[in-house]
């Protein structure tokens, strides 16, 4: 038996860097006292008190997608469906709660009606954390146990406005109450019944995904399991169903293409062994999708001075946008049930050594083929199309189209020594990543998961071609919205078994 | 497929609850200002700064005791051999380094010579934690870096003795550095070629062990992996080799003596269908090896006013008696590999229901019998024989020889609501479980396993048989070296392979 597993850095000491990583890449100061008047509470509020607990909570590197995107995909939800009022012609996805006369659209009342909506959904989806949801509303002055459902106020529209999001998507088939699916069972748990064909231990079928043997802390290790396979079957805001859509079988990862299959692993061990310190950065920024995701967004608004009301559209649409992919992401990926690199070039390589990075600090190096690991960790699916290419490529195509230009000039600051993989070593000097445009920012996003070993070429290429799309959906049910022509969107009611 | 997983309490919740427990339960308060002339530097300075990190990044529930055995001991070791010289007659484990006038033997000295101790075992065993234990000298006043190896000074004791320990130890069969075994592999990974026979999706051979699939945090599923078998490997102290004791064959775990395998489910059903709220609480105590194990020998070092060498003493002696008694355990656990009582349970009873513990905060409910869960998530090994057991039977004995007596009186506090497992339900009141003898403890530290639902009776009742003589060889050697008549240890050398 081989182990695979990364000598990783350990949890701790990344919720740390990646709070840094977040304070650098935010451009607004946390201020002592927040401004309700003139500030974005949003931004300097709400944020700032989810991504801890995100980190804590439900992804510590803020890799695990399909959950990371619920949160902040719902949060931005209810923003948007506690402030539609206040604009001249949208309605709410799940509430349509009428007009408030323009006098009132202040910024004062955006941001109580976003923070109340924040704090219902909050309580909904992790009500452990109860007491920072209440504190979070209090720094800002205002009273967690104010309940009204007065929807001439600003409070009000925050309740009902955030009760209706939590409620219009606690059976959507994420099984986020774990009753969805023939019997009970803990929530966010899979319900389909997916069993990998093959074992961390032994990989018997080569075209097909095997879970990894991944290091959790000092010396605890645990075996993947698909995450929320389920997530196939949630349903989507801007389009009607995931199978409208598909892609073409992965050719090269069947392995009784052989000449093909040993082409494409070929291809994942020259990337990784050519790696570079800008690869290994940028491997690293899009893994993280509330840097990569949510801060580009965040940083587009403020740097061209978009109003409250136009921000919290922008941040709802360019999470739909990932949100409704991933759906489809994660249809594809349980079809194909495609194999990772890292299985495949332990298989091929066996008993010989291979050029490739050596791991952390130790640059490129000769590695007996079946330890070979890829600089970054696999996330917990298979591997066929890729997740994070296909989320780039919605949430740029999205942006682009709601700000009307591909230009971004995205900043990202890398302290000497701040990697994550390889703490002390990377970069040697303090370095910035720019992305100029929407499009840099996307091409990057999806080469990296070749850079870090975690996808091959196939996946990436399909999901860049394909995904664009999925912001062109999500941008034209927005407009739906704010046009105020959308249909109020009624709870989903999960599946039938 | 059936998931077994459990709706457990957030990570991050139980460090802050744990830490609530720890601080409950630990007799002195954490000043201010630490005085070293009148203080003591194990409990007042080291404990407090080593255990948080324990919590996030070696165990998140103090479960996992090899990981956490490991550091506590190679610690309490460090302290031994740095003070030993300031003893009449004591010599240290791995370096032997004279006499100092009993003039010098103030309570000063001994604290400033176990702090540079802790100081240089910890910046080894838990490297990336470097500032952590550079803030733990100097919020003292002690420098960081001063690395004299006087040994006529008490910094010099402590440096030296504290890297003789962390050498003595780095080699000694757990893969520390990912050195051992036939090829490089990461720290701690096993380097035995461990695969179990069932997979977390079928049980294949109802007498093995099955790995479960357990939830971290909102809702990534993880599947167990066993944790370091070659623990089985160390190096003990306290005797030769575990292969000069062994256990029976678990019979009732073998699934062709079906009666007594039926039998033996239906007492771990029993224990869950009945589950009382005191037994809950020990269940979790017990799971604790920090709170179980470390605080009560402080406890009765602090409550029978032992001398700072008396104390260092006995804790050196109960961590030495658990670790090597979990040196023959996993020896045991390896080679019967035996099933956990969630395996057959859901076996035997997948198409009926059963009355057992139906949840956090469900009480006795009527559960399908192929759902049902113990109360705690099962650790990470085989279940034959239990290692809780045997730790606190180990630890008691040896507590109990050292100290003379079997008083104990050991309080722990829950404030109402303070259960991990049913947080705002369990205890309904203010409670405190007060253990009078060291015996009481050992006794419900095993049938707590039972309660739990981790184990079957028979793993208990010969772990509680058997484990009492690692006490009495832990003292057996602990008194050599008090005498000073123990040789000096070598370096261990690793395996041959």
């Amino acid at each position: 038996m081989v182990y695979k597993n990364k000598q990783r850095v350990h949890r701790n000491f990344l919720c740390g860097l990646l709070a840094l990583v977040w304070s650098m890449a935010l451009p607004v100061k946390s201020q002592p006292a927040f401004d309700l008047n003139a500030g974005n509470a949003a931004v300097e509020v709400v944020i700032p008190a989810v991504v801890p607990i995100i980190y804590q909570n439900v992804s510590a590197n803020a890799g695990d997608a399909t959950l990371v995107l619920r949160v902040t995909t719902l949060i931005t939800n209810a923003w948007y469906d506690a402030t539609a009022p206040y604009h001249p012609t949208a309605v709410g996805v799940y509430s349509h709660l009428g007009r408030r006369p323009e006098s009132q659209a202040s910024n004062a009342n955006l941001n109580v009606a976003l923070m109340y909506a924040s704090y219902q959904v909050l309580n909904r989806l992790l009500p452990e954390f109860t007491g920072s949801w209440r504190a979070m509303l209090e720094q800002v002055g205002l009273d967690p146990d104010d309940e009204s459902e007065d929807i001439t106020t600003a409070v009000g529209l925050g309740n009902v406005a955030g009760i209706a999001v939590a409620n219009g998507r606690e059976n959507d088939g994420m099984n986020q109450l774990g009753n969805e699916g023939p019997i009970a069972s803990p929530a966010y748990s899979d319900y389909t019944g997916y069993v990998p064909v093959n074992t961390a231990y032994r990989l018997h079928r080569p075209s097909r995904w095997q879970p990894d043997i991944q290091r959790q802390g000092l010396g605890l290790y645990k075996v993947q399991q698909f995450v929320t396979p389920q997530y196939a079957l949630v349903e989507p805001y801007s389009f009607e169903s995931p199978h409208l859509f598909s892609l073409p079988r992965p050719f090269k990862s069947n392995i009784t293409h052989r000449k093909a299959y040993v082409v494409q692993a070929n291809e994942v061990l020259q990337a990784s062994a050519n790696l570079t310190e800008e690869q290994k950065l940028k491997a690293e920024l899009f893994d993280n999708k509330i840097v990569s995701l949510g801060i580009s967004a965040v940083h587009a608004a403020l740097s061209q001075n978009l109003t409250l009301l136009e921000f919290i559209q922008l941040d709802f649409l360019t999470n739909m946008a990932a949100f409704d992919a991933g759906i489809f992401v994660w249809k594809e990926k349980r079809r194909h049930d495609a194999v990772r690199p890292f299985s495949a070039i332990n298989l091929l390589y066996r008993y010989r050594w291979v050029r490739a990075w050596g791991g952390p600090g130790q640059g490129s190096a000769d590695v007996p083929g079946d330890e070979w690991q890829s600089y970054l960790e696999e996330a917990d699916h298979p591997e066929y199309p890729s997740a994070s290419a296909c989320f780039c490529q919605a949430h740029a195509q999205s942006a682009r189209l709601f700000l009307g230009t591909d230009l971004l000039q995205y900043p990202v600051n890398y302290p000497a020594g701040s990697s994550r993989i390889e703490p002390g070593v990377t970069p040697a000097s303090d370095t910035t990543l720019v992305f100029d445009t929407w499009t840099d920012l996307a091409q990057d996003c999806g080469q990296s998961r070749l850079w870090a070993g975690v996808h091959f070429r196939s996946a990436i290429d399909e999901s860049m071609a394909f995904c664009p799309r999925f912001g062109d959906m999500a941008v034209e049910y927005m407009d739906s919205l704010i046009k105020g022509t959308a249909a109020l969107r009624l709870p989903s009611q999960g599946r039938d078994f």
